[in-house]
């Protein structure tokens, strides 16, 4: 499976995805969900991507096929007019993808179902984040609604719906969203380290942050630790329900 | 859709069921999900459901019609031998129904899946907690696994992982029980309060609690409160991931 998370703040993006792809729980790899691709100083564009592996890598090839030949007028991720223009190729190519595959062999065409996080920003434009469908339809994120999750979402929305919102610092966001994944990987064995980060801060159009968290990485396990310590004193703290 | 939670302690067994069914989100109606059972003195067993609703209905129509017509040796819940035996008629209740209408609507048959928590104990007995099947097959809960989820049960399913063992104390598992459904409530709409609460003690055949916790239970009320405090103080003395 896979967990990726995109969150949209005032103050910048935060975009997190684990590493873990899976045809079966006996039949596990690790295949990168993030692709970052950057215009040094004029644009920056992540995807994030969920669902069936041969539609996404599928996506992606087009997406970078497309980068390869610029120059030629070909519109691309880092050509395009806008963000939102970024979201549409993405949701050309996953269009093109499903058709390649959907009622052509004797599976369940929800099998080829896949979702993709778009996120990013230009230069003198706004931050970004889109999640396109299977469908190649897509929507964006706004102030009532910052953040998207695709993949095994569940375990880690509770702490995103108590923490988050369009005013939260993008140093706390990174941390919901850690915790996020944290909650995640403990209750899924489908979602696996090592990490991809990727922060992009308002009117800076590049990364900040685009780093790898590798399984042993302290600086998570710290957080992990504390954070299950300090459950465990909240919990420890409830004022008792008395039902007995 | 619903949410509800058994676990089996060495204290005790608790029991903790929603009361919302919808067929989409624009048709919500309320369902007791928790059917309980007493010979005072001599047994007690409690029956949570999840799934189409049609059949479980079905089952407890099936087990209430063996209850009453008791005396003319009709194994029923309250007469048969063990708590186990409790989980086989449920089972077998749970077949029939399935028999009923699988393969013989226009529908996939995973529209009519359903499952159904068996919890109980009788006299000199011990406390048993039974995962009952679409297919009528069952599980046991045991000390590595104490607790079973049905329904919605993945929001709720990481503070239980944190917090539950064979050896928690009863009142700390009502309590973990309780936001578990606090996490389900805030994150699906389509899991909705009152609440109904059995608790069954170590040793005594009987309902040490059997409650419906309402909407504006101030109890429950002030638990949820003091857990969202307590996350958000606990997410606010997190170590900072040094990424930025």
């Amino acid at each position: 499976m896979t967990y990726c998370v995109g969150i949209k703040l005032r103050e910048g993006l935060v975009l997190l995805s684990d590493t873990r792809t899976n045809a079966g729980v006996d039949n596990i790899s690790r295949f990168k969900k993030m692709f970052t691709f950057e215009n040094p100083g004029e644009r920056c564009i992540t995807l994030m991507t969920a669902g069936n592996l041969s539609i996404t890598q599928g996506v992606i090839a087009m997406l970078e096929e497309q980068i390869a030949n610029t120059g030629d007028d070909t519109e691309s991720l880092l050509t395009c007019a806008t963000v939102q223009d970024s979201a549409r190729l993405v949701g050309n190519a996953m269009r093109a993808m499903q058709k390649q595959h959907r009622g052509k062999a004797p599976v369940q065409d929800s099998l080829f179902d896949a979702s993709i996080i778009v996120a990013g920003q230009r230069k003198g434009g706004e931050l970004r984040l889109y999640l396109v469908y299977s469908e190649g339809n897509y929507i964006e994120a706004t102030d009532d609604t910052p953040f998207f999750q695709i993949g095994e979402h569940k375990y880690g929305k509770p702490i995103l719906d108590r923490v988050i919102d369009i005013d939260t610092p993008l140093q706390d966001a990174v941390q919901a969203a850690l915790l996020s994944m944290d909650s995640t990987l403990r209750s899924n064995l489908s979602v696996g380290m090592p990490l991809d980060l990727a922060i992009i801060e308002a009117d800076a159009p590049g990364y900040a942050v685009n780093k790898r968290i590798e399984a042993d990485d302290e600086d998570f396990a710290a957080l992990s630790r504390h954070w299950s310590e300090a459950l465990r004193d909240a919990f420890t703290g409830m004022p008792a329900f008395t039902a007995l």
